[in-house]
């Protein structure tokens, strides 16, 4: 019995289990402390109430022997992915409803696309990022370029001419720098992978921090991409889903490689390795997209905003650079003294008490920086730059 | 770029997607048609009144800043997994917490496990059975051999002594035969696949069906299993989750190869691709195993179990030889006249007005079956066995 060999090749702990390790022995050994979590990007405001609403009322059809729903479709049910397609619209960007693939989060989503690919691919993958693109593709062994993401480029690297990409991984705005791809950036992308036949897996998880009009919301705003782009996109951050658990895949019709549809190959996994999402959970995600649920998710993202606004002037009144904030709950702040990132995390973490997440964990150019998120409430938001200050005039 | 070419060997539809564009078909044609659906695997029952209400809770939770809940153990909460243990010390097989892992369904484990395993794998899968066994090593190219499960062997087949496995799929009771092992077959293949190093997926998803005392309701029953078996299951049939989606996934500390443990390999997997189940749902889940849970369930159980009954009745009252329907939901019946599969499916659709699922939809060996199932109300039960008589009487 053969096993899959590259699990030997990953690293042994996924980052945020580490850090959770080491928390969680900290704050055994000092069960007084009171620690803030600016670190794991989970959100902290619940779901709006006509959301809640329609969950309870999802919930309470599936007690109703007149109104249970068994088996869903595997693609997500109409009203849902007609809601998802309205939010499209609302910036521009045409779908159909077939394009349009609901999941139980753009985690899986993400991981699971793969099967669609050979193993005889070269990825493209930014550094640093989100971890799950290089964990899942060396699953299958595929050969990485990694993309260097740096203070030079403004975290934006762009497409490395002398490269062959089969395979690109983009996410706008970023995990974990927060920057984000202008409109004319990503047409530079778009452009660059229809030449080269890549396709560009587009991560628009954070889409809903997006401020300014020149950063585009969706990859499909950009001329070209229904050839070369598959978006995953999450409630998570949208809506506070992170324990709820719905995202959704866009994949065109005209995205065609070989003679293959790639959205009719993504059915057919889904329909093999997937069952739909819970029905009263699909309730709950088509409600934030109604016009009430869009003003209560942007109320819920107004307190985040004005969290990094915050955690932005408390850095750049200490003096500390840092990416982010703008377009993104994620900031990305220099390690102070010339620490690297797992002292500077430890040094929060038994310093001041506050969590962050080690910039090495997203990749090779992460180190020396540290990723804080604005997810906290405003409160513990308020009272980690109070600590941070004090940790940093401590130092001096 | 380079595509995972072995989607173009995999049949282009799914079969219950195949059986339902026929149905709706037929259905746009003849409006008025009152069909009774005795194909799809789906229940029909609630969820029980106290499962809907931690179901309601939990929904509450989320829209409360004080319980809310972000992200979960991506293995699933300890208070499910502890109620699945516990479930399982009740008919005897001591887990620990760590050998279990909550899922959105056993349909996405049992495609997802085998990112743990290599391509160059034998694979053992019996025929007839639940395609997606077949269809997701297809998609990795595996080389499958198929174990005859036919009358003459009572649709169990036992271990092939001349053929060397590495990986072995075992669904008991059986979909769709019905047929279940007893603990001395399934110690049989437990020592075959210890001897030959081969690790059993082990599909329990019917195991609340079984009523006789001989057929093991986990393959861990069987002493020797914890080297050499994965098991999953479902809350699907067990508990009308089909739309509510958990289920879960069973592996073993001591199941290990070539110095690799398969249930850190999974943990891996799952943290990596995979984002933990929605809150509510794992509180509805865990209110299945509570006693109260556990009474609703049985009654729900047993409005199939008569179903079963009702259909076991009419078929041996019509001559027609058919297997399953006491340990499990499904009937596995001869199709009449010398029919094959679909010829009877369709004759079925447009003279009676039921729908049944074609045997030949699960591999050669069920062509010239049917399958029906139990999980229909019990008057429409009694309706289509009406038809059936009806239908039968006509062609005689």
């Amino acid at each position: 019995m053969k096993l899959n060999e590259a699990f030997r090749s990953l690293p042994p702990n996924y980052l945020f289990a580490d850090i959770s390790k080491r928390v969680g022995e900290y704050q055994a050994k000092n069960p007084q402390a009171e620690l803030i979590r600016m670190g794991i990007g989970d959100v902290t405001r619940p779901l709006g109430p006509s959301v809640v609403e329609a969950f309870l009322q999802g919930a309470r059809e599936q007690g109703d022997p007149q109104r249970f729903h068994g088996y869903g479709p595997e693609q997500g049910y109409g009203f849902l992915r007609q809601a998802i397609r309205g939010y499209y619209a609302s910036f521009g960007v045409s779908l159909a409803e077939e394009d349009i693939f609901v999941s139980d989060g753009a985690k899986s989503d993400v991981g699971n696309i793969l099967d669609l690919f050979g193993k005889d691919n070269t990825v493209l993958i930014p550094d640093p990022v989100y971890p799950v693109y290089q964990d899942t593709n060396c699953m299958d062994s595929r050969r990485i370029v990694f993309l260097n993401a740096t203070w030079e480029n403004s975290f934006l690297p762009m497409p490395p001419q002398e490269e062959k990409a089969d395979l690109i991984y983009l996410c706008s705005p970023n995990n974990p720098t927060g920057a984000a791809y202008t409109r004319e950036q990503l047409k530079e992308w778009v452009d660059f992978a229809n030449r080269q036949g890549a396709v560009i897996l587009f991560d628009a998880a954070y889409e809903a921090f997006i401020q300014q009009a020149e950063i585009p919301r969706s990859i499909f705003e950009i001329e070209g991409a229904e050839t070369c782009a598959i978006e995953f996109c999450s409630l998570s951050k949208t809506a506070g889903f992170t324990g709820t658990r719905c995202g959704y895949t866009v994949v065109p019709a005209a995205l065609v490689r070989d003679g293959m549809s790639l959205r009719q190959m993504w059915l057919r996994r889904q329909t093999t390795k997937f069952n739909g999402v819970s029905y009263p959970v699909q309730r709950a995600a088509a409600a934030v997209f109604s016009p009430q649920g869009q003003r209560e998710c942007r109320e819920n993202l107004k307190v985040y905003q004005d969290n990094a606004r915050l955690i932005s002037q408390t850095l750049a009144g200490l003096g500390i650079p840092f990416a982010g904030g703008l377009n993104s709950p994620y900031l990305w702040m220099r390690c102070p003294f010339g620490m690297d990132s797992w002292t500077f995390f430890q040094e929060l973490l038994t310093g001041a008490n506050l969590v962050g997440t080690p910039g090495s964990g997203f990749g090779k150019n992460g180190e020396s920086y540290l990723r804080l998120t604005s997810f906290n409430t405003k409160e513990a938001t308020a009272e980690a730059m109070r600590r941070l200050r004090a940790w940093m005039g401590s130092r001096r």
